[in-house]
Formats: structure tokens, C-alpha cells, sequence
């Protein structure tokens, strides 16, 4: 149980990742520890390795996408047993009985933690976390790929049930990468339709077959025109500024643009803009671990898989400038080769 | 029926009213007549005067919170009749046949009329509308103090029914105003624990009559501390650029920061502040004729009424200045003495 875990670290900020081992401790009483066959690697990685939100401490181990084998429940654990498939995506505790927890809404909880910041994540033979935020993975979907589907995936799967959207509306997704190429396929399935927003003449066309119904080159002013006015709800995947008022203009009337990207440079939007058509800004983390099983029960109804592309866990440093490259398509997952 | 309309008019950009009379001609027919008795006036009606908004045509004749009796009906307009007592808003017309019409939110039709935008307006003996504008008043509401709800109620009001505040939320209003004062009224009736934020020291006393449960002084930092993370639903009834941030940072999980103010100058808030707590950004113009409706009858319930000064319409220059001084307490309302 308190075996040493086998782990990739950045000893410092932006350095390239090393083999680290430490030791985990006891178990605690309400966690779980996952056996990691599969994670994901998300851009929050390489952020967090960069120290660029200032939270990082460091050897930091990466990795909040990650998919395995529970191996072993704390003694109050109940609902979970060794030998079950579960994910960990970017949240790994919770306070449980603040009135967002108790509300369902554990991932806006004050308390939340993340996956590594504080504490080691997937980039390990082994990860542990809350009970609550180990989700058992359904049959029917593959555990090779299905780690991104718990950060990238359930960050975009998120609004789309707390805001919710309709079938009949007409949605936008800005930014085709490893959250807008899974925004598209659940927004498909859902049985809007579609428009992919992105500057890449590749990706526009590779929109497409994901479920977009129409491409959008959003450096094309004109093409921006054609569809004033007429969408419900945008998702905004790109920790970018763009010309959001541009946007805005995009917008039905009670349309809203939603941001997931954590883009820091300020909105450039006055009240004023907001008033005629009644339009909402809005933003959200990660979604709770309600909101991950009815989104993995989606995926497994609706065949909904990441596009992976894959690296063992010993070239994770690879895999890292792969990603760091930009041509990622579109979501890279390490296995783990450690044991 | 097409006898000249007695009125009030600015000449030219910013200049003081005059006498100015103009034949309506037939009345169309799907339009009322209404014989205005009472009208507010709204800060609306001087940037109109002042062409702060570039949309003002001179000779112009302010006024959209009038009420009277209906004089004449058009041939197509069946359920309202000469005699009734109607008030008219910031909205003469929409287009009744386009989604937001059909669906019920007539103003946000894209074509929807504004009251003083390329028409006359109720600083005039007679007003006319398209029927579905004209509201009529329920008896247990004083005609005498009603025209401020048609334009200052119905901004405040239409954001409580279209996000839905609930009587369990904690909610603030910024600006005690015009809207202000009549949001305080609401929100107290709605249920809600109601917060009242203004940098003047008499007003926060008359705030907690108007219905406020608490005054908070918005150039006291430690005062919005102390309301951090607490706050369901703010609506800003200002018209000036505030550090939307900080306000931000009193929205509890799910909050949603509303304007109703034509603020012009950028928000200053990044996406990535919107993430945390997803919180919402949002607007709205004036509400619907069903809204007005709710409100009214929300009022008679009530008894919430505007508190009011009153001048005579031949006197409306004196009113004018009394309004641009800054000290109307809250809302002024003209009475028709042309005839």
C-alpha cells in the first residue's frame, strides 16, 4: 500500500521531466488509489509546469487525465471496489458538505483541489484521490482513450448542461484543438447544429468529419458576417484574445458566448453591447462528478472518443514538445511503461 | 382624430424644448391614441436631446413613460378600447411576426420602434403606439405615479423574470436611482436579501427604506470584502464604468453581474476571471408587453410605486434641469397642463 510511486517530475520551472519516486503515505480513509494505465497530457500541463499561474511547486508531477485500475479503497469507501476501471481528470478532492458540494456542484466547491497542484498527479504508476472524483469508466468506452475525456472532455460537456442547450439551437465552437474537436462531437450528438470557428484551413476541413455542419474562417471578416446574429450559445476554447465584440455580433438574441479557456487579456466588451439582445458572457471549470457520468454515459451511447495519438510514459519529454509543436491532433496519451 | 398634436419639442442638439405642434395624420390600424395625463422623465430622454447615441432627429419630442386614456383605436384593434387607462415605454412597435415576437419577447424584434427614435414622443397632449405597446394600467395602480414604471420598472424588473431570481438569492443593485430605487422595491417583494450599493451617503439611509436590507458604500474596499463570494445576482443600473472586477469578486458560484446601464467603456474583466465560480456577464433592454404585464400586476400586489417630484409639462425645461442637477429624487413625472 505505501510502496514508493514511480513518477515523471519537472524538478524546477520548465525543466524537462525526470524520473521521480516518493512515498505516498497511508491511504486515507476516503481516497482511492488508481493504477494508471493511460493519461492524457493538456495544455494545463505544460502551464503548470511553466509556473505561468504562479501555482506550481516543484518536482512537479503532471498529469490530470488519467484512467486505470482502482487498486486499493480507504476504509470508508463504499461505493467503489479494487479492480474497477475509473478516470481522474483535473479536480481530486472536494470539501463535500459546503453548500456547492452538497448542491452537486462539487467542482465549485472553495476547497476543491486539483489533480497537481499541492499534490502528484498522473504522469505515475499510481494516482490517488477523494472517492468522489474517481469515475468508474462504462464498458463501452476504452480506457486507451478515453483520459481526455476527463479535463478536455468534461470541460466542454460541462456548459453544455449547465446553460442548458437545446437541440434546436445553432451553436459555435471557437478553437478546434483537444477541447473543440470533443465540443464538436458532443454538440453534434446533441443535435444542434454546428459551426466550427477556427484560422486553420486543415482543421476547418477536419471540423467537418468531427460534426461541425459548416466551417467558419474566423479571420475572414465576411464569413463572420454570414452568421450574424444567428447563434444560441459559442464555446470559446482558446486561452486567446480574440476580437470578442466581433463575436458578440454573432449572437441571436439571448445568445451567449462562453469562454472554457482561461484567456487573461481583458474582454474589450462595454455593457452596453450586452443590453440589445439580451446576450450573456459567461465562463466555468471542469464539471463535477455528476456531471462526468452523465457525460460518459453520453460518450458510450453516442460513440464519442478523443482523437489520440499516443506516447509511452517513459518519452513523456517527447510527447511534451510534441505538444509544446502545436501539431498535437488532438489529444496525445501516455501510457504507462514503468512496470 | 388627425386634429394637431400639441407638444414639446428640442429644436436642435441639446437645446431647451419648445412649443412645437404637428399633425399625426391617420391613425393606422393597428395603433392607439392615448390622451397622455402623466409622463415620466427618464435620463433616456436627455441623451436623446443631447444625440449622445447619434440616433436623435430634431425636432424631437421626448417622453416614453406615458399615461392616459386611450382616445381612439385602430379598425384592426380589438382588445383595448377608448376610455381605458394605458401606458406606453421606450417601445412603440415591433414587427409581431418574426421569432422574438411569436416567442414573446417583442423587444427584442430587430425591428423593434422606439417611442422617441424617428417619432414623436409623450411630452405631448397625444401619444400613439402600436396597440400591442400600449399596456393597460390595473385599477389599484395611481395613474399619477405609474409612467416611471413603463420605462425605469420595466428595465429592472424584465432581468429578474428572464434569469429567474429566486427569493432564496442574496442580490445587489448598483446605482440608486431612477431603475435603482424601483429594483430595491422589487427585489425586497420578490423575497430576496436585497444589498444596495451607492458611494452616497444619504442615499444608502434611503435605500434601506426603499427596501434595501443592507448599504454598502462601492468606494469602500472593505466593504465589498466583506460581501466576497456572497452575492446570487447584481444588477448595475449605472451608466458610467465601475472596476467590474471587484464586483466580480462579490458574486457567489453561479453568479451572474447584469447591466441594464448603458455603460460605454469596456468591462476590463478577462475570460479567465469568469471560469472560477462560473459566474455570468450579461444584459438586457427593456422587457416585453407579457413582462410589463407581470409587473404591473406584481406592483398593485405590492404596492410598489416610484417615488416622484412633479412639474407641470409647460414647465418641462425647469424639469429638465432638475433632472440634469442630479438631485430628482427619484423619478420626475410631468403633468399635462397643455390643454
Amino acid at each position: 500500500m505505501s510502496a514508493k510511486i514511480n513518477a515523471f517530475a519537472a524538478p524546477a520551472k520548465g525543466a524537462r521531466l525526470q524520473h521521480f519516486e516518493f512515498d505516498p503515505g497511508p491511504l486515507l480513509d476516503d481516497q482511492v488509489e488508481i493504477r494508471v494505465a493511460w493519461c492524457g497530457i493538456c495544455h494545463s500541463d505544460l502551464s503548470m509546469i511553466d509556473n505561468e499561474w504562479g501555482a506550481s511547486a516543484y518536482p512537479l508531477v503532471p498529469g490530470h487525465e488519467a484512467v486505470g485500475t482502482i487498486t486499493a479503497v480507504g476504509s470508508r469507501v463504499q461505493h467503489l471496489k479494487p479492480g474497477q476501471t475509473a478516470g481522474l481528470g483535473w479536480f481530486s478532492g472536494s470539501c463535500m458538505f459546503c453548500p456547492q458540494c452538497l448542491g452537486g456542484d462539487h467542482n465549485l466547491c472553495s476547497h476543491v483541489q486539483s489533480t497537481i497542484i499541492g499534490r502528484y498527479g498522473g504522469f505515475a504508476d499510481r494516482v490517488r484521490c477523494q472517492a468522489a472524483w474517481a469515475v468508474p469508466l462504462p464498458e463501452k468506452i476504452a480506457p486507451d482513450k478515453a483520459g481526455p475525456l476527463f479535463c478536455a472532455g468534461i470541460t466542454v460537456f460541462n456548459p453544455i448542461i449547465q446553460f442548458g442547450v437545446m437541440a434546436t439551437d445553432r451553436v459555435g465552437v471557437i478553437g478546434i484543438g483537444g477541447l473543440g474537436h470533443l465540443a464538436l462531437q458532443f454538440l453534434n450528438k446533441w443535435g444542434c447544429e454546428v459551426f466550427a470557428f477556427t484560422s486553420s484551413d486543415s482543421k476547418r476541413s477536419e471540423a467537418l468529419k468531427l460534426g461541425a455542419h459548416a466551417a467558419v474562417n474566423s479571420r475572414d471578416p465576411d464569413q463572420l458576417k454570414k452568421v450574424a446574429g444567428s447563434l444560441d450559445f459559442i464555446l470559446s476554447t482558446v486561452n486567446v484574445g480574440l476580437d470578442w465584440s466581433l463575436y458578440l455580433k454573432t449572437l441571436s438574441p439571448k445568445g451567449r458566448l462562453h469562454f472554457v479557456g482561461a484567456a487573461l487579456s481583458p474582454l474589450g466588451i462595454a455593457p452596453v453591447e450586452l443590453l440589445e439582445g439580451q446576450k450573456s458572457l459567461s465562463g466555468s471549470p471542469m464539471g463535477s462528478p455528476a456531471t462526468m457520468m452523465k457525460m460518459l454515459a453520453f460518450c458510450a451511447r453516442h460513440q464519442i472518443a478523443p482523437v489520440t495519438e499516443n506516447f509511452p510514459l517513459s518519452r513523456v519529454n517527447e510527447a511534451l514538445d510534441h505538444l509544446r509543436s502545436g501539431k498535437a491532433r488532438y489529444r496525445i496519451v501516455l501510457h504507462n511503461d514503468l512496470q
